[in-house]
């Protein structure tokens, strides 16, 4: 079958690798339709995550068709259309247990980390993947819900709600300031309604994302590079600060920038990947009752999230910029990798 | 009347000063009949607190007799025997009413503290003290609580068990780890049984503090001194990490520790007063799902916690290592001061 | 003054009575601009409602301007614009402190009880009203909210919303069921989406205002009286049942709907004001790891309430059928107990 | 092997049958070296539970020896020493998911029910059992922990403690009373001191369980056949009730009970199991803010309690008064089912 390998930092191709096989009884083999790509992806293709070796088929995002189950699989059948979810879930280890699959022991990969696809084994950026734990990895899209739709839920989607959204314990009433206006960004502002929020305001260094941003639920917007930022954003609350402030990029300035607009008790939800240490200025802080949140998405809301799809209560079409055919993987990287000129959201790669 | 008089860095005196009264129908005149020491007290005698002006009358802890009471004032009379807290509560402003008195706007020294005796107002260390909003901020003596019993409610307690039982989510079965042995960090132990602690380790740098741990609760005890202290804090895990790690001290290299230990989905609960940034390993971090929280006391668990007094389930009496009388502040002073030496936990003053 | 006098069972006059006098240095005195009957001044008249003696004037919902405060009211200035809640909250009892303001302890009318007027003392349905504990029992009504508005969370917005939704434990993408449609079940459907609710299912006999509940959030309708209305509920729930199922009738026979249609691990929430005993059926429901809640509203959400109303994302004029004039009082009550020919929902009475 | 199997109404024998196989690659098979009998078992044998047929193997509760495992399971291996949780757990549909595993979708015995073990398919009380979701329904008994003390585990404490304490929302501080003291009322007062509860009041008819009471934790005992019962319970209250009331009998006069001394804001924990209806008296219990939970165990505390077992926390042994051979099967019922008598809480059968 044809799959988008990587060979090391900046090298990858679209190119034929053996169809996977199922390895244990609790594995299943998905056919796949539709799949997008994620700015971890890029992250991998640079270099920066060590942990993915040459040779391994990336992705972590996708929706397909069930074509083989192992014999312990008993939720799923062949010709079921699934939802894959980008953490596997062996549902019988302590963490699984308690809710906390993002750290997942069931040793795929490697015990301890729930993201294996395209990271640890092989993922779904093919033509076929095999999913270890179906039974607690996959979810049969709803009647009435598309594959662009459902592929949102993979990982994007429920990373905002359960690491922004819920960890940052948003309430009605709230107003809700997220940073960073990517695909993550966006995820969090589309979910922060479904706890009530009052303002959600949008604050990223792009305007043309900040004016998007107002697509996806962003009452307001604030320019990050003014010099005033930080008075324009108290004068959209109470002259207090924010009751969440969402960190959706990644770097030490951006996390500073949550830790000054957090009112007393509020809350900062981390959601960027970073890779380096931020300062904390607790000389300030430790009186401010707040609290800092952060993690790996578990994707145990992805159930209700879809029902929600299903209703017509959370228009995900949004995030589909650009379409692609899984043959032209490639051009889809293409597309993706220069997100500021093309404005790409999610690229949607179908069969 | 006598008070301990502040006057600026290093400089104290037990002197006269004009009896305190009633300014708002909201407050109260208590006759001070036991107070004792904080660590905070000796930072602000270095000048660590800028604040606070020479001049000020220091001591937010106390317990004594109301003498007198504003038109206002419904819950109190004269002659009751009242708890003192630290926090001042107007009842009123938002931060009041969600229970955020850490915060209260309530116009008393600054508005947005509840911290103001011996701070921004005059305070405990005296004969006699005005207690702004007093009927949200005294409560009742409870009949079979003692006043060395009670004081120990004014700060120490509440502290211990709010920002650190409490804001790190303990739960029955928890392992939790407290960093830190002196009086808070004893407080945390002391209250963790609460929440029904599996384990409790004790981790400081003076052996004879940490044996002392024992005593407040600490089921183990971790030499932080040692090369191997993580490993030994690891093997009294399951292997993953503490689900509480409690910060009590106050510097980036304890807080460091904390992060160090906390397993995935757990807590780490910053109690201590920091006086400059530490670096936040997000890099590291980011992935474990954990929260950090830090924050004032409220005292609203001040009644449940004297609740618990009276019914013989928290034996506070442990805490008073030494006795002192009024007009003995400033030997009382002396003996806190070098607690190190003299083995002081909490020091009594009493009328 | 003029007001709406109680003079026994059947028997009401707009007449003079003296104007209000402050009593207590808490009191304020407030001209009401704005008020409005509800169906519990109905039972009033019918003589249900013992504790309610002649001479007692109605009312407990309104808006208007201090004109008088007492020594010890710090928040309120006479000519503040406010809406009085109709729950008195003394901010001090152990109640209070609680966050059950329901239950308030403080002694206007009767300890224990928040809803005292139009009930234990003179209420709204007058020219002037006194509010005890005006500190904690009255709120600045927001910029940009009219009193219109702002009479709606006197009373059926926050127990809608505190009884119904909250109390009912909704969350993103429940299924919740409303049986009753009449201002507060409609008040119910209006704030369940503050939680995120996927379907809103509202149950009435009267298909009328099945119809009018699709304005105020319901997504589906089931006319009570169908032979198979359990069966076409369960039609639009997974088969399990409703994640919350709300009692906003008050008789028997819909509390017992509501324990029909609740799925395993699902809420019931009575927010219906009940005149007798119901069976309940503990041989089935007691492994159906259920809760039942049941309450008097605390308005302690009226202050995020009107967040969210002056944000413009509740649209509460909706519930305004039917205009008059203060003077115009007994018409108002004419339309407001004719309410299935009228269609009135809240009847707006203004000065 | 032989077993203990049910005859119909009345009729028992310890008897051949033939030894449980591998059915699914997701069962495995114990040896039982431990076994109990509950409460229920004797209700079975009365002819209360018609869906347990003739023919049908007794027991839920037991330790033993994995024997053989099938080809999807990969927590346990032949030789593990096990606790056979009273709930089976598929791990995998979404009640499971949600953890509420009481409802397990899962097909083994009839969907929808998580109690299977001498109910819907054959049970403990035999030489062998067949245990369906192995990963997801035994637990490894932690060394330093005994069988007798992990037999504990299957079904009471867990009972108790999460229908009782949990689902009663028990807080440090709360006075929590408990009706009455058989071995499930027991497990309630042994695990309320999980949660802080500042007293705990049983309630009884007999004189005898109620002494016996304070050594599983109560600090107080009222004879619930005393005409002053409730004076007395409010007595030992601040005069507002109890916080937490618990019904652990199942009749409806104990349920009556219950809801006459839960305070305001307070909760009635259900853990009995009912025969019929009980008269709710919302007229006076609307106004109440209180809830009523009632509920299956869903055994997701079992791996806690079992930590807090072997940390010595939660003296289980208690709860063991007679001990028997599995070979004296009969006798160790016949002990139990005169337990007024013999005073028999658990009676422990070992191989």
């Amino acid at each position: 079958m044809k799959a988008l390998v990587y060979h090391g930092p900046g090298k990858k191709a679209w190119e034929d690798v053996p169809p996977p096989q199922i390895r244990c009884p609790t594995d299943a083999i998905v056919r796949i339709d539709t799949t997008t790509i994620c700015g971890t992806d890029l992250h991998i293709l640079k270099g920066d995550v060590p942990a993915v070796t040459p040779g391994r088929v990336l992705g972590h995002e996708g929706v397909g068709v069930v074509t083989e189950v192992g014999s312990a699989v008993t939720s799923f059948r062949v010709g079921d259309n699934v939802l894959i979810s980008c953490i596997k879930s062996c549902g019988r280890c302590k963490f699984c247990k308690q809710s906390l699959q993002a750290h997942c022991l069931g040793g795929e990969g490697a015990a301890g980390i729930g993201w294996v696809f395209g990271h640890l084994i092989d993922g779904t950026q093919a033509e076929f993947v095999r999913v270890p734990y179906a039974d607690t990895s996959l979810y049969k899209v709803t009647d009435g819900v598309t594959n662009q739709q459902a592929v949102m839920l993979s990982d994007i989607l429920p990373t905002g709600f359960e690491i922004g959204v819920q960890y940052g314990q948003t309430k009605p009433g709230d107003v809700v300031a997220v940073i960073g206006s990517g695909p993550i960004g966006l995820s969090v502002m589309m979910t922060a309604a479904l706890y009530g929020a009052a303002k959600i305001i949008a604050l990223d260094l792009d305007m043309n994302r900040i004016e998007q941003a107002h697509k996806f639920g962003a009452t307001d917007a604030v320019h990050a590079a003014d010099a005033d930022w930080k008075a324009k954003v108290m004068a959209l609350t109470d002259g207090f600060g924010v009751d969440v402030a969402v960190e959706a990029v990644g770097v030490p300035s951006t996390f500073e920038m949550a830790t000054q607009i957090v009112r007393p008790g509020g809350h900062v939800a981390n959601v960027g990947v970073h890779g380096k240490p931020v300062p904390l200025r607790l000389q300030d802080l430790w009186i401010q009752n707040i609290t800092i949140s952060m993690g790996l998405v578990n994707t145990n809301t992805t159930p209700m999230l879809l029902k929600l799809v299903a209703e017509g209560k959370l228009d995900v079409d949004k995030f589909a910029s650009h379409h692609f055919k899984l043959g032209d993987m490639l051009a889809a990287y293409e597309t993706f990798g220069r997100a500021a000129e093309t404005k790409a959201l999610k690229v949607i790669i179908e069969r």
